[in-house]
């Protein structure tokens, strides 16, 4: 990816992609949008469907919908549905319920399946990865132990000591992929599990759990899954261990009879043992509709886009933004990188309010980054150029400088 | 209440209802709806709102909602709106997780502040309820013990062991209340804490948790609240008890500082602790509007009537249906029933069916348990004589031996 390419380059390079169809998906009313790790936008269909769900699902079937519209199994529906965008075979996967949830149902199963008390994870990890560990680290009480180490030094943490190895696979700071075949592979050489969470790779880039061997996942779907603010993650529990691993955080939806209303918690079979409380309908509907959308595409075609988004952004800020303080936090080489690109400015947080403030979204995080993630189904090449061009104009222009670009917000 | 009243007396009663002006909120397509207990209809304003949140917050304001729409407080100002009905004061309740997520919160919150290793809960609760229960002891381990005891015993059976009594205040089954005050009081007496699920009283009749003494809460918007299928939850903690009962399941934003990306957890002041992963935007939203019309109501007023057409049904039905195998499983006494009128009758799950080909929705629980939700804010009096009309022509007609209604569905 060169970066002295002509307009009319990459005008022919958007007119060329295999994925240009799916832009007019999303209402972007004109701005870049370069934050789909944090929230994607809302896909046309998948407003659709909310309506559809509100208007004439719940208005007119009222608790028949629960029958006619199979509420009841959009857990699984929708589960399934992502397992083809992980690797994960039917029957692995269930969607509901908050990733930090989910997390806490995965880990306490682990634990609970085998007297190893020890948690290992980095100190990279996403905070509520972190926490869930830490509470149910108090929780239990013992010697349960959760060592926090350096990524690169996950694999020689692990021992026969270890029950579970907890990670996320694309670091939601500087997009570094962990190598999950060899972390989970190393695991299993001492008879522990790996639990990957997903959160920022489901939708942006290939994933193969089953592949990789890998034993429990999370993931998220209003990033890069478009699901809508707040809406519900899945679990992944790998077949040969679904009648092992049985839950431990237990409601009515996963038993194997939830009206028979029986005193005695017997859970359903396979993976529906995971549900927990009544599924979320409107949400979940929401998310199977983006999934949906994002199962019509070719995931290696997503890929290769994002890596040529990527290295575009990276070249274009290398020849122009030069010598203005600006360092690269994200790895260059592609199997290495998730889809999001990271910069390091000490005057990062005005420098995105100035980029917002001409319509080009990115965000920040404390102290100093600013995150572009590369979202292939609703970028083009020159949205790229032009967000490369407006940020070597802020920070020619030093308008970090701005007062009313350096008031913090609470949410950023 | 008279079983004899005329047409006119009964269309007089409705005129002079101060809660007539609240039906139009709901598009009932002439169906007479008895379900509310287990699914709300969606309230008009509810349905704008969520197209709202979807095609204007979420499209238009995409990650900067957050800020602009402060999504953020979303599970305290919704909170702090159902504390309203339920006897709570602000700052004591969040929105957000299943009902079963939210009793595991507080369970695992009171079981860790706590050497006391001994839960009671009756034999009556909710399913979800004894299956949390269940999951935390097999969790916790060691000596954690849970006794399920007949429901007049459970004031009984507290003794200086117990560390948390666990129930819910109106029987799903037959709309018996507990005594909540009397109970709570008892397991003061002996220094134990107690949780009230109040998924079928909120929005039904008065709650005065803070009147009675209760430590803890959680409960159901998706019943009479209207909050819409699978809408999220929410959690009361007692102020008193805030600073020590702290969160041991813990999420990112729960923390005091979410965006600070901290490696330790540190809870956030006050019951937004109990916060866990990132708000359900459109549910709470959803479950917002839904609130707001409650308390636009006179929960007195809404008391009232609903104990005045449970009267009038019971007195119809023993008038109309009598001799027929009916068998009322409702305390008459209005300080012992909540807002649902459950009959049983051998072949209860195909008359059912029968009602509900006439537009006349109730729900069923096996093995032979009709239930009649009464909800003041969409019935009239005249629809209870619908009601006991059509219950009594199905029952001499006996359609219950009509193969169409007796064809089990999944869920009913």
């Amino acid at each position: 990816m060169q970066q002295n390419m002509s307009p009319e380059e990459l005008e022919a390079l958007d007119a060329a992609d295999p994925l240009a169809q799916f832009r007019q998906q999303f209402q972007l009313e004109g701005r870049l949008y370069f934050n789909g790790n944090s929230l994607g936008p809302p896909p046309r269909t998948t407003e659709d469907r909310i309506r559809e769900v509100v208007e004439q699902q719940w208005r007119s079937s009222l608790i028949r919908g629960w029958n006619q519209h199979d509420w009841f199994s959009l857990p699984e529906r929708v589960g399934d549905k992502i397992a083809r965008l992980i690797g994960a075979s039917p029957g692995e996967v269930v969607a509901g319920d908050s990733t930090t949830m989910c997390l806490l149902k995965l880990s306490a199963a682990a634990l609970h399946a085998t007297s190893r008390r020890e948690i290992i994870t980095d100190v990279c990890n996403f905070p509520t990865d972190l926490y869930v560990l830490d509470g149910l680290r108090e929780m239990l009480g013992g010697d349960v132990c959760v060592r926090q180490v350096e990524p690169e030094a996950v694999a020689s943490a692990i021992s026969d000591r270890t029950a579970l190895v907890s990670l996320t696979h694309c670091d939601f700071r500087s997009s570094r992929l962990h190598d999950m075949r060899g972390i989970t592979a190393a695991a299993h050489a001492h008879g522990a599990l790996a639990m990957w969470d997903l959160s920022h790779s489901v939708g942006a880039l290939p994933v193969d759990l089953n592949e990789c061997g890998v034993d429990l996942a999370v993931g998220c779907t209003y990033k890069f899954l478009n699901g809508g603010p707040g809406s519900p993650a899945f679990s992944f529990v790998a077949r040969r261990h679904q009648a092992r691993l049985q839950p431990v955080i237990r409601g009515w939806m996963g038993h194997e009879a939830p009206f028979a209303m029986s005193r005695e918690f017997h859970p359903a079979p396979g993976i529906r043992g995971m549900v927990v409380g009544t599924p979320e309908v409107i949400a979940l509907s929401a998310a199977e509709c983006s999934v949906d959308l994002m199962l019509r595409a070719d995931m290696g075609a997503i890929r290769e886009k994002s890596l040529r988004l990527g290295d575009l952004l990276i070249a274009l800020v290398e020849a122009g933004c030069g010598g203005r303080g600006l360092a690269l936090a994200t790895p260059r080489v592609h199997t290495e990188r998730g889809s999001h690109i990271a910069l390091r400015h000490p005057e990062a947080y005005a420098i995105m309010q100035a980029l917002i403030d001409r319509e080009i979204i990115g965000d920040f995080r404390a102290p100093d980054l600013m995150r572009f993630a590369i979202a292939p189904l609703y970028q083009r090449y020159v949205d790229i150029r032009t967000l490369a061009d407006a940020l070597r104009a802020v920070l020619d222009a030093r308008l970090w400088d701005n007062p009313r670009y350096r008031q913090r917000l609470r949410v950023t």
